[in-house]
């Protein structure tokens, strides 16, 4: 038997709740197999700041980091609680693991299932992988403000982007280019207005790119993917792409995808120095919270690719087969996130 | 007679040929009136720049700044040409006459007209104005590299963001909102990542709506405002955003307005001090130039607005009426550029 050792983050907000669904689908495709999951579990998140005054404390990270893999749900809370207002569980907590557990690779799979119904009129048959830098470029936290609070303050944000971080994350598109069946990247930048970063990005892209002849490379402006990706989503089968352009083109991708309530996503470590991190794209929607209105799908898409990435890739392709068969014949009628993730149990294919 | 002196930059791909049909436009609304347009074409561009290698000679410039509006059809030539490598005519021509003429109110009006097909299955009353920053951010052209084209190069980008250039938009957008029926102002950034930036606009939104008890604010992070521009964008009536953002949002709002060729917008200077100039969203697609293949509703419309800042908005209401009445029974084949422009001039309703 092999042993898993899984750290799970719930969250706040609906997080348990799809978390809770996408555990009990992980133990369902596990059972009678010879893999075993050793879970832990930490308190991290909204509720646990207005606990404790923590974030993310050394020590809890230090264990986290001794784990094979994190599944996450979502964190945030209320939006506009005053108790908040110095928080950030965001910067100091989501994006501090992301960063400091390397996930440079974030990747975010667009797979319009049949059966659901896209926002698109015509959307055709989408099938995509965003590979979204994670661990520098706009998110790099550097900046600040002079003369804060005063009709003459100046703020900035520092955009840094590193050979060494452009280079990782390109290379490793290639390769999921590579293995895909139609060997495109689309690269997407704004290399007319941001000629620095742009620039750089547009040389790593070229200089990899010789080492993958089979792989047929275009070059977007961010404006102009998101266009392409509302007309004619279709075309796209790898794309790359900055942190930030990427926080944006993985929303988009999700609404035409059938909605972010079924959009998966691995902060990935591809070198395996850190546990990668599994969460839905979806935030903590504290509105819906504990009302088992949320959709777990995403958390069970991303408990997928978390198998997909721990070497078990047949377990995952169960989980999507599960999914699959789930949204093809769920209707439009709104379940319980707990009947959602008892009918993908039912529908896991047997071994 | 009222003499209106006008500066036409045709550019370059499409560009000549829908800043023609815009100017025949111009010339039916207003012909039995008592305005009169005085123009001077300036030939800027990449052609421009591969004949002469100018991009935007200073004596042009203040000629430009001495007429009452610009008129501007798309820059840019073939991508990839190996003369334009080191042109960038965006930031050199596009961008020097937003940022020096302070065009900070970059309106792009979204409306989904009767006849149109959206590229969404069900986009609903769609009638929004999105207001762009347009002389500051992350388009402010900071930053740099260092060890420029090694495995250990630094780029970065510095988004810079004056509370003066943050409230005069915000101001702006708040007036327009003013005007409108719904009186809804919602304002985008991404204040849990970029802090720094996101804090001074939350603050000044918020010091500035205390004057404007009036319209209901809201806030959405840019990469939810993408979802809900897909999913629902008839929520929506003004919204205020950076430079960055609104690029990217109204690219998404052209692409679920019935297309780019639609698009219209005004890059405006509020204050009067330099000319305000009109353009297309769409670019110089030189791939389809001198097919007379564009749309030039885009520009036909920017003309539109043009005539609104100029204070002849019955005329401006006139074109949009006959563009209206255009779309309204076009049908779905394509049509030369030239017959759209003499439809919409038959189209144009009595004074
Ligand atoms: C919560 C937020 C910091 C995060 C991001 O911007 O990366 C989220 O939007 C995402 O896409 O995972
Ligand atoms: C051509 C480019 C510099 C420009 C921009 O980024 O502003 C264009 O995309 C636009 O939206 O007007």
């Amino acid at each position: 038997t092999r042993t898993i050792k899984l750290a799970v983050i719930p969250g706040d907000g609906i997080g348990p709740e799809v978390i809770e669904q996408a555990n009990l689908v992980l133990d369902a495709v596990l059972a009678g197999g010879d893999v075993a999951l050793e879970r832990t579990e930490f308190a991290l998140g909204a509720e646990r700041f207005l606990a404790t005054g923590d974030t993310l404390p050394e020590d809890e990270q230090q264990q986290i980091a001794e784990h094979d893999a994190i599944l996450f749900g979502a964190v945030g809370g209320v939006p506009g609680d005053p108790r908040l207002k110095h928080a950030n569980i965001e910067r100091g907590l989501l994006l501090k693991l992301r960063f400091d557990f390397e996930h440079y690779a974030n990747v975010r799979p667009c797979t319009l299932f049949p059966g659901v119904e896209s926002a698109l009129r015509d959307p055709g048959a989408v099938d995509f992988l965003m590979v979204r830098e994670g661990t520098e470029g706009p998110y790099a936290g550097n900046g600040g403000t002079l003369r804060p609070g005063t009709p003459n303050e100046v703020a900035t944000e520092v955009s840094v982007n590193s050979a060494f971080g452009v280079e990782r994350v390109v290379r490793y598109a290639f390769e999921a280019a590579q293995a895909r069946p139609r060997k495109k990247l689309t690269w997407v930048h704004k290399t007319n207005v941001l000629v620095f970063a742009g620039s750089m990005w547009q040389r790593i892209v070229q200089t990899v790119a010789a080492e993958y002849p089979e792989i047929a490379v275009d070059y977007m402006h961010v404006d102009a993917a998101t266009i392409h990706m509302v007309q004619d989503p279709a075309r796209f089968d790898v794309i790359v792409t900055d942190n930030l352009f990427g926080d944006i083109l993985t929303d988009v991708a999700g609404a035409i995808g059938g909605g972010i309530g079924l959009a998966a996503s691995g902060n990935i470590n591809p070198d395996g120095t850190f546990p990668s991190m599994f969460e839905p794209v979806h935030g903590s929607a504290p509105d819906i919270a504990g009302q088992q209105k949320a959709d777990p799908t995403a958390a069970i898409l991303s408990a997928a690719l978390l198998l997909d990435h721990l070497g078990l890739g047949a377990e995952g392709d169960r989980v999507r087969d599960a999914v699959r068969a789930d949204l093809a014949t769920r209707g439009s009628a709104p379940r319980p996130t707990a009947t959602v993730g008892a009918a993908v149990i039912a529908a896991i294919p047997a071994r």
